[in-house]
């Protein structure tokens, strides 16, 4: 089987493989500090353009969004997001199991707007007892999202506008990070983005590395005591330099986006073949993750050969699925792929 | 700098880093459900010989203390350790994070004792409103201890015992548990640890492998639904793989417990070394770490050359500290170690 | 200005004045131990005819809910309840503040359907990876709703029913029961909601106590520790005859539905005024709480002599108010407001 | 029998139930902002001789604690306090169900030493790695502590020093507040503990209150949002004008002082007598608590007619106990029992 179900399928890019080989028998300290840590930050500060932002590494994207919505809010406020949002659906509680509300927006394409948050900030100021409410104390936003769609520079930058007026922490969960950057939709540059989140990560585990998400904050409020909330929540590894190693060498030679602009022309290719066949998607997404909409009949057929995700039923008729492309898609099979969607 | 600081200065055993290389751009599902992990917990399973065990594999320690007594709690019970339990003084509160009052008992040696837990029990009992303070849930002991010491099958059991009489699961943190098991003062065996204890995890990082700690669940209430906690918790990684990777090496040709016992012989030759010259130690310990008492001269002078632990100050001219082995502990840095403590 | 706005305006019933100033000055000991709690324990189990459910007492429904949730859920487990029950919208997160996700439906009349909740049980079966979403662990629905609708026996009976299939226990916030079970809508007893649900409380607070809510646990498996349960959330008053004194005399002389059903007779003759005037409803509402749609003229007019709860604008001219009855409405203010909407 | 146990064996002070009775009918709005509650807050802040301190009143002890502590401190930080600090050992982990750990410090006295403090928060400053361990965020101290004792005014500046040089707020738990103030050997006034503490609060339950506890905030860093977080751990009561009626009796014509010297002074009778008959104390307590050491035989006798707390085994032939009196004391019961004890 041919799996295209997911954007974590592989290992870790060869380069990657070869710097863990290389310095595996070296000894160096510790949690994270130690020399390779040290470049990985430095790398990532020259490509956020910002000396200033503080550079922490964790193992996965739960524990990042854990650790981060945790060291933010105060104990009765919540994390405004769009529905779909990762921590409001698919990890199991574990916002809520540091004892905050995830208060969830209704957004079809995975995305809020700056009203729709205001709006929110506005409902929970009742004049009448705030206090009987969960207090928005910060917003949560996916790039590109949960169904792959991505924000335009203009969206993020009112976004970030509204967060500021009231005081909210702006953190971006970029746990694809690179194939939001990479989409031809996207208008977005990671010293902007640095810019206009107070914190937002780099998505290792699905763009090239073994595991790893880079935490970049740039609000100098949120950074006090942050590796105190990693310990916390578990996310600090011991051998910590098997995250600098990494990210080190994604930040070089523009690794990252290479391999993420890899992703997504993969995907451009077939999402291409899928509207050449005249198949619907339930979304319009730029990204590596595409969600066409199959008859039973094509699913059944495409599914000897490839593992897709299942993603919803349409009707009695239809089913949507999520194929996606990551660093590793080897073109081959995205050539069989398309011929197969041709065929059908 | 030749470091003896810790045991997890060094990446992991070579035959694991060939497997990593060779399994790369193979692919596989996802959260610990694909073959590699599979296999380990069949070669788990067998060197437990129990093949109704539960096997799972989380990143690192303060995670899997945090998912496992979390698990297993009731809201208002506690977790009774040593003082010196990992969980009580390292964990920047991982435990409490959870909602559970880590009960801590005095412990020089840094065991419990069966004696020691029912008293404990007993003081929660008071007849007068018990329902006043936190009731003790479960027991956590460390095997080896946070100080190098070691239980003995004999105390193992009436541990044990005491945990069954009064329905207190019993967990045992085995971070460090190779070098227990090899250690010339245990007559414990692994199957016999996954009979007496309910809970308790093989460690990995400290151990071999790059990272990971393989939980072994052998009663069955505690197993229901243990993957939700694990997700909760962030625990779960995406290229669960590499866990299963890691440990399928671990337990082929016994080579856990062969890396175990190199770092056993090369604490043994360091502590002979030690004793030879006189030097006392702050606690007897039959494990890879030793604790030895310095003078300030000799702590000064060996620091010139060698990273060691800063444990505690025993007075205005001793220190004592902590030099670590591990199964990558190179023997010609040991003889090294030997000659100058020698010439001391 | 009199006041409608809500039915915690007052004290408490004068009887259970009369017993609290009686008993002032008599020594008893603490915590809910005492002989008047045990006598209004005797008087509950009576009017719920089973001698074999708990009973316990707190002192308010946010601490009642957050208690009886917290003490049934696994870690990872979440709560089904209606998006407009209180403990998703007014209760600042104490739900969330125990770690565990309140899993909203969406419903206009604030009653969940047995069809509902097996479709959301199942919508988290997810064949591949139930663990990366939240486990739902129980039912919470009030009665009557937040938004003063009842369910009829035979829905909970549906809803009962549901729940024990997928093994969920059930939670039923009364604290409004008075109002629902004296409704002309609702045809349930007390006996039959013992029997339906697993744990409900019978509010005080809200029907003419000073304070208290009475846990009624009928599920055995719920039963044990329960007290420890409520120390730890800060429920367990100190001078717990406080709450006996008041339910042992809510319940002599079948006083609490005496009471309540006045407050549902004098929310029945508003009602029908404003139904004579041809005011529309926003929700129709059988209980003691009413929620008509004024012009903004009316609302205005109405305001200078009554106080009601803004609930909602619906549109630029007109405006939903809530208004309420208790146990301790006035006829002759009710007399009054009648008028005064005859004359709008 | 005779109740010494405890200090909340009765009702409330007879001018409360006069002025609760008075009020029973009235209307108002609820949740702590009516009249009542305003003009206990302006009187509690002439008592504290600053009208800047925000005053909030909730309704028991352990609720209070756990608000206030987890309103206050930081996810990864814990609370210094005295081993036997009641949020220690008698709230069933209620600090902890909030996430914090309790750094106890041990103290054969019940009190804290501005040395103590100092010594804790440099053992958390490890050099090499403090984030492994819970920071201290704040300082619990008891006044009067659980056994009975006071600081005494330098004893608390100097505490108050080290938790200002530290950036530590001072919390004191004044659960029996008034006989602390009251004690022969303390010279501390109400000003001056809003002064030297960030936060405290008056308790009423023990003293004169059917229940209740005024949380007084003189930190302006500390007062936001803190309604927010009192409706979080339930602490909000509908009809708070009941906490408000009660606070503002106790603070009117000294009624609080008054009720609470009257405990002290038939304490001091009991000692006295304990004293002259060559009675031992586990303690030597200047309050209302007092801890007398007797033989078996005298236990017994004093027993068949006075219940007292049992304390704790001395050795085979001697028991320690607690006496406590309270506002509501009556002197002939004192009268009676100091007899018995001039008889054993």
């Amino acid at each position: 089987m041919i799996q295209f179900q997911c954007d974590y399928n592989e290992g870790a890019h060869p380069l990657i493989m070869q710097r863990l080989l290389e310095s595996n028998m070296e000894q160096t300290i510790g949690y994270g500090e130690d020399p390779y840590c040290n470049q990985a930050r430095l790398l990532i500060q020259q490509a956020c353009d910002n000396s200033n932002v503080d550079v922490h590494f964790l193992v996965g994207g739960t524990q990042t969004n854990t650790t981060v919505i945790s060291h933010i809010l105060r104990p009765y406020q919540g994390v405004l997001t769009a529905g779909s949002g990762h921590i409001n659906v698919h990890e199991t509680g574990a916002i809520e199991s540091t004892g905050h509300k995830v208060l969830s927006i209704a957004s079809p394409d995975g995305k809020l707007t700056a009203t729709q948050i205001e709006e929110a900030v506005l409902a929970h100021q009742h004049e009448d007892g705030p206090e009987h409410m969960v207090q928005p104390g910060m917003v949560y936003i996916s790039f590109p999202t949960e169904v792959g769609t991505v924000y335009t520079l203009n969206e993020l930058e009112s976004i970030s506008a509204v967060c500021r007026k009231y005081a909210l922490p702006l953190f971006v969960d970029g746990a694809r990070l690179g194939y939001g950057l990479c989409s031809p939709e996207s208008d977005i540059t990671l010293p902007q983005l640095a810019t206009l989140a107070d914190v937002f990560y780099i998505g290792g585990t699905k763009v090239g590395a073994l595991f790893g998400e880079a935490v970049v904050i740039s609000n100098d409020t949120l950074k006090r005591d942050f590796r105190y909330s990693i310990k916390r929540h578990g996310g600090m590894l011991a051998k910590g330099r098997l995250l600098g190693i990494q990210f080190a060498q994604l930040f070089t030679d523009n690794l990252y986006m290479q391999i993420a602009q890899h992703a997504i022309d993969e995907a451009m290719r077939i999402k291409s073949a899928l509207q050449a066949k005249g198949i619907k998607f339930l979304i319009e997404s730029p990204t590596n993750q595409q969600f066409p909409i199959f008859s039973n009949a094509q699913y059944e057929e495409l599914s000897k050969k490839y593992l897709f995700s299942f993603w919803q039923r349409i009707d009695e008729e239809h089913t949507a699925v999520r194929i996606c492309t990551s660093w590793a898609t080897k073109s081959e099979n995205v050539d069989c792929l398309i011929e197969d969607i041709e065929n059908l």
